[in-house]
């Protein structure tokens, strides 16, 4: 039975709805979509290698989680409830300090296991030892776009270094020729990158046609320090450094004002909601998505590293998305369900330049069904309000990514050893850093 | 197997960990706790009718929801992301205009059904035709406390009727003799009961020594209305009309103001915080949790109904409640992880009177099993973290209430005849709507 997952074969679909029509959909042994429609089932059944029984569920595009740290699943719950810089100074980077490129491995592929749990097939990743990431990756079977987080804390020689580890990360994952797999330029805030820093992750993520990752404007005192060293808030300056493009993926985004909001509309920036970590971490203020989809900006969403949500389910992210929104912006109208969807699939392909999230014949097939003999979805009077107000990703029963089955009826081979290296990673690594001299 | 099911009978549950103790768990065939502790599992393994394997699951007190109305899940996505008034005037109240005592039935079935498979063991009703949401809460063997939603708008003649249902309600309940259900009295809010009809509840409860589960406060414009018309807000008008007391459940108070909540402290009040609703409606405020749990009141937690939520996961509303405790009152250390749990549990069990909430030898065997081998659990540095902040209901693998086990490693008995039965209810009702003159 293992031998049907994690490869591309043709596949037929029978038996699901998409936009609530009931269809078939065949997927070609070449990993794109090659039919969806009714009858389909009919037209394509001996052709297919697979035959997977819908049973009435909702097809999706999978999901794409825009901004998250995904090694830090091996720091889920190792501390809440604290003030952000106590929470990062005492827990999280002593903790840090102490791991390994293994950590790294085994963080990612717990993180990729819940992914493709709860419907995400690609995600956008900030952090270290991304090679190590990069080969979880290329284990799980899922997309990532993968940066190195660039921290020269303003110092020319920790510049140097760190432009060297991002060239270095691009030629790696280059060399990975895996079509699933891109590297990014990771500038990591503008309170830990020095503008000469920005400036060349700008240029060089030109040059190299790749995508920019960055932190942008997620505490007040991010942007009152920036209006007061640099005589305006971090989007144009951002600007003046050439972080800014179509390229660029700007995350978290809580305390633009509309101006900036234009210029990012303007660049075409795509802008990622984390609301779940905004919210645990008292940001005070949500991501003015209503000014930002006005301006033309692509509103997508993430989830956030563990350490700070605590978990990569994008169904229940883009719940808390739209009722922040409606919360914060005192209206129940904004970010209804519909456009909820939109942010958690089809803007998160765009955003990070995938040919995905959406369902079209010539399309790579990342698909997940969502089963409607589930509560969460009964009665379904309306598909979007389910999918995003009363579902979580646990109604997810099967992830396709670029053809290859990675989960069927919710079962992916070998779930039970990654939760076990994962655990015991995370158990070793706290055990280190108690273990260190003070 | 379907005979293991419903019924009271000797359990050994192996294999668990209580507060980080591994433990086994006995309950005896009366439906109470017998022993918890290490070596449990030696000295009564003969005497067990049936043994669980906990599979070193989580081993918690049954969540109770303390406010929802849980026929309107058959009005699950029917309405969403509107303005309160359009949603309830164009949309809920001309559907519950043609609801049937058989969907009230069915209604009530479904959330049972979401509530066993979320791991909720109690809850805190108020709808109408409640004769069929008992009938319901008998078959699905979880406890419910039931009350009429009493509704004079201000009419003498109304409110007689209201007195009566009230009393006929309190009457059916007690000739069902079932000690898993109870009966309250349901004043639904100070803008739709005049005070007289808030006076006779509040006689009535106390005579009856029964509880009350009112909303209080959950818009701004309750809060002015009231000033404009009684001179103070709503907490000491309700007051003034004998309302407040150890037995009332208040849900929502999203606009309590300190002086309001020092009030429901010193009556002993339950204040039922419904995050996901109020954020979804955008009330704008969140209910004040520092200043109810300063002044001794007893914070717990509700789903609110499934048309204005749009589940009953009390997990994910505990998360929301935490996220959104942080944020609106901008201190991340506000509703810590512990504290949540408290909330979803044994505060819970208290508001409604249930000697509950806890897992102590003696206390009846509500008690719910969350796997620990699954990704929201992995790593396990924090048992409360994970629970709160990672893990939604669907990781509750074993429900048990009063000693009966409803729910066995996710199967619960008729599961899928529930659904389609609801399914129909809520199409049948959707079109008996549209097919009616207007």
């Amino acid at each position: 039975m293992d031998d049907i997952f994690g490869r591309q074969q043709s596949i037929l679909i029978a038996d699901v709805k998409v936009d609530n029509n009931p269809v078939d959909i065949f997927v070609n042994d070449d990993g794109t979509i090659g039919a969806i429609g009714e009858g389909v089932r009919n037209e394509y059944r001996g052709e297919a290698d697979l035959v997977i029984d819908g049973n009435g569920a909702l097809a999706l595009p999978g999901l794409v989680n825009t901004h998250t740290h995904a090694a830090m699943s091996l720091l889920r719950g190792y501390a809440d409830d604290m003030i952000l810089q106590d929470w990062l100074s005492q827990k999280i980077w002593p903790l840090e300090a102490h791991l390994t490129p293994a950590d790294v491995y085994w963080g990612t592929k717990l993180s990729c296991l819940e992914m493709i749990k709860t419907g995400t097939v690609a995600f956008n990743d900030m952090y270290f030892m991304m090679e190590e990431a990069a080969k979880a990756v290329t284990e799980a079977g899922i997309r990532a776009t993968l940066s190195y987080g660039f921290i020269d804390l303003f110092d020319a020689g920790k510049r140097e270094a760190e432009c060297k580890a991002t060239e270095n990360l691009i030629r790696s994952i280059r060399s990975l020729n895996n079509p699933r797999i891109s590297a990014a330029v990771g500038p990591h805030a503008i309170y830990t990158v020095s503008p000469d820093g920005l400036k060349w992750c700008a240029e060089f993520a030109a040059q190299e046609k790749i995508g920019i990752h960055i932190h942008v404007s997620e505490t007040e005192k991010e942007v009152t320090d920036c209006v007061a060293q640099h005589g305006k808030p971090p989007a144009p300056y951002l600007d003046d450094c050439g972080i800014l493009t179509p390229r660029t993926v700007a995350a978290h985004c809580c305390w633009l004002d509309e101006a900036e909001c234009t210029l990012l509309g303007k660049r075409g920036v795509s802008a990622s909601h984390n609301p779940s970590s905004n919210m645990k971490l008292a940001t005070n203020r949500a991501m003015p998505y209503h000014w930002l989809s006005a301006a033309g900006a692509n509103p997508c969403l993430g989830t956030d590293g563990c350490a700070s949500n605590n978990n990569l389910d994008m169904f229940e992210e883009a719940k808390t998305a739209a009722l922040l929104q409606k919360f914060f912006w005192n209206d129940p109208t904004i970010l209804p369900a519909p456009d909820a969807l939109l942010m958690a699939a089809t803007n998160g392909a765009k955003a990070l330049g995938l040919p995905t999230g959406k369902l079209a014949v010539g399309a790579p097939a990342d698909i997940i069904l969502v089963s409607t003999k589930i509560s969460c979805n009964t009665p379904l009077h309306n598909t979007a309000s389910n999918l995003i107000y009363s579902c979580s990703g646990s109604a997810v029963e099967t992830t396709i990514c670029n053809g290859a089955v990675l989960m069927l009826e919710r079962e992916i081979p070998g779930e039970m050893e990654i939760l076990a290296g994962a655990a015991k990673a995370a158990a070793d690594l706290v055990k280190r850093a108690q273990d260190a001299p003070a």
